[in-house]
């Protein structure tokens, strides 16, 4: 074996050349103060353990009457230490008879964990619109493809969770309906583009907080 | 100048090594008669330049009445000489009042082209819900990202038309009417995702041709 | 709104050109009876939400008596569905005083969530040889880059459960001991290259059913 | 259904986690006062429905003499929009007898639109040098394979006019010709790798403004 | 330290499950007897380290006359090992006054050491149209990026040796020349798109093999 | 053929639309001033010939006592040039009993060129652990997976030297035995995440410079 002696001797020669590595690519942590780009944030220059370390969905998240459930997310704006890593994570509470209304995520596959109760889910395939539901319980996990419309809803008699993994830092979460009632889009388009009648297109606009 | 004699020799060593080559990795036409893999179909042995070109987009496509527009596709099922090359197109015929519903493409962004008419069209972003739209004339063009929401519509006196591209071989179509009215899922679950009532649901499942 | 009458010439014209996207990109479930292709298996033709469902995670691993912990995984080849999705999941169960042994996981990032007891983990950055560690709690979640050693151990005084989600389909699982130890890399060669001696290298070799 | 009086609380604890992720990752609109990345430009703080829409390619480009052509371009540089959006596009005009020299794009396929008149195209495989070659009309599409080497030239007794997308925001534009006689690169080093003599070498640099 | 008898138990229960990974993803050894896919070839079911290890670069290449240079690859097609890895070699022989002439290679940037005599090499931008020339000497290296057109030639007085790598296991090689006079593409076409003269043109496609 | 008076119509018109590309995507030379992203550096706004040269790997590298030899880095932190390219360099000397120790590369392929001498090389598969060994002489190349735990070794009587080629300009260096002795991880925690015994793991980070 090697004598200690020979320590300086490698850590001059054979360790000096790699330092300027040592920040950058093994990760990137995401400096939030800077513009996103295309690949995600610029890496912070100065990391920790607990750069890579989220408490966030430790607690059930803060149930909305209307939809009696919570999505907390631990998306790269909220968990920096995924930025790159083609990896982010939320949980879900769903309160009994509470729902995560239709949505797609634009840019990430969902992996869903259920760890609490009984969860319907579904989502649709494009062209034949085919469904493809099945009903969950504690440990059974569902895959959701990218960008295809899904749900998922309280299908038991107590609260139930769940926690989800994303292939993407920033997946994004388009729910339909505040997609379409929760802004200005004019009524008229909405029901042009839906086929929907313009009382049903009026109240819903009405109740998700959109004008026009 | 080097002397035509020289000619077998070169043919001889430089090329031949080059051979294996030549019907691989400079493109890919799809082999429909294959599965398909994540990264789109196995390559088809023999190619023409039959294979690099498409005439299913210069007639007008056949209007169906209900939306009076009609949606024809060049992606790889249709045009397999896209197969692996990033691209397709699609061409969208718009009669008076036509529309192409609220809509994604799971798997592309898509680049309008407006060649005649006037159309209407529009996007709205995830997380905030902000809608951008335009009225788009002959020669304008609009991007839409990977995912989105969004809808066209013709929005002159004449009838419109527009050729599209897709940054994939296979963008797919989810039309969210489609995907809520044209299937079997259940009237009850397409209320709870939606916050639609039950009048509306059945009478677009009737219309629509689903079921349940 | 559109009467009924027009439906068959819906389905006629608009749906019927993208008949042949359905079963293709929207997700591509593994097809395992076909050779791997470097983007992940070939699609099976005919699918259903079974194929988007994994229960095998919802009981406890098979606990090994060397580690006291077991590592389940639903990568690719146990759960098709995720094939091509950029997604898939594993389950550590940790006895008191168990260890998931120093791996790495060549191709994906690692986001463990704990969801008992208390889990010690860390990786190692390359160049710098930082070690990240953290003590997780239920709830915590924690990130671990592509290609990174690290380690997850029970350090609390009962049982401890995490679920773990990867950025590939097929992330792999290279257990340094077992890479050195399980198998017939001579004696001499790994000790020329870890500086370990040897009777280390052969009494872990005994251990772990390597040979040479 | 629920009331409005529920609105706040909606908006307040489920909107909110995603207000940071709603000008990231849906779309990156290019900050060109930014230095450009290899995934493309940081991305602009504010948008607008015109950053997404460009009106550049609506008229015929002006033509150059000596090819009778214009290439319009709308690549990132032109049209902010596309950033990270894995597409662009070009605008053709040929007058009769026009051309689009022998070039290529170095980092994007080329997907080709004829809107009016004749066009001849084609490209050249590597390794086999196989041309593939076409006549285009109105409504007809070609595809090029990124990188190969590609020609269009009209050839009807009218003007032509093409549409163009490619798919990459950025894809670059070689022309053979230019690469070679449009700089100094001194002609012994061109005749070198060409093959071609001394005064041909010098009076294509003489028309296209080489020197050496 | 746990006791050798607890092997088996380790054996069974830690390492069955990740049994059915070991020959996909770590790597994809092509299978060259199944059709390409875009990603590269099928994974070739039994490997042993001859297939991660290629002879074929040790050798002197057999020297063309006319260029007084061989290339020598290792691409997908030679050495199937490197299926799905992104990255491949080859060897460039250059006798005194060799060339490898002006070329591209489509799906890939190149890395060139050199490795014996004086190579001179350049690359040249689009857009601008800057060439980008060095004079190379033993361990110097250079890179060549994606798609752009360079050359290399011998500029010293004796033979040069060098060792070149891609960035893709089939990067595709076209040379200019070959391209054009090397196959039946008609005289008038090549003239057209590259405003050679109609004497500089057939001279090459005889001295080249082409025809028409 | 076009008369020289047209040139300065030909560079006003077709070459001005291009000029805002020329220094963007062809290539993109690192600014390591900047904060790296995930996709690499943002891009240098002047360049020249020599960010395309490096001549760092011209001269033997600094041998280090302990292991005998020098692994010399052209990464991105060292050559500028290869930023976003997708390739990048190292040279390894390796003196009579030298080893590069058992180690990583998390982000990149590696292909090993020997160029002088005789080296003992190997990786080890993830999953069934399976060693893949060679012994390579001059010319001979062989390709190590990403992510794979491999060594190299001279198994020869005099000095040997190797070129490597990655598929990453910043594939990272995780050896093995710094990532575990030439830190401050707790021996403890050494011991339980690799089945070493206490004497072992703190000779080592004596060796090696670790504490704790």
């Amino acid at each position: 074996m090697a004598k200690t002696v020979l320590l300086p001797v490698l850590l001059s020669f054979l360790l000096l050349p790699f330092a300027s590595l040592a920040l950058t690519q093994d990760f990137c942590v995401a400096d939030l103060s800077c513009s996103d780009t295309p690949s995600g944030y610029p890496c912070k220059s100065s990391v920790t353990a607990n750069d890579f370390y989220y408490h966030g969905l430790a607690a059930k998240g803060k149930i909305n009457d209307l939809i009696k459930a919570a999505v907390t997310p631990a998306f790269v704006g909220q968990f920096p230490g995924v930025n790159g890593l083609g990896i982010s994570a939320a949980r879900l509470d769903l309160e009994v008879s509470g729902v995560v209304p239709l949505h797609t995520h634009p840019a990430g596959s969902e992996l869903l964990f259920v760890t609490q109760g009984t969860v319907a889910a579904g989502f649709i395939s494009s062209g034949a619109n085919t469904p493809y539901t099945k009903t969950l319980y504690p440990g059974d996990i569902m895959v959701f493809p990218q960008g295809l419309l899904h749900y998922q809803y309280n299908a038991g008699t107590g609260p139930a969770v769940a926690l989800v993994a994303f292939s993407s830092p920033n997946p994004g979460l388009q729910i339909t309906d505040f997609a379409l009632f929760a802004n200005n889009l004019p009524s008229a388009v909405v029901e042009k583009v839906t086929f929907l009648d313009d009382a049903t297109v009026k109240k819903l606009k009405s109740v998700l907080g959109g004008s026009g």
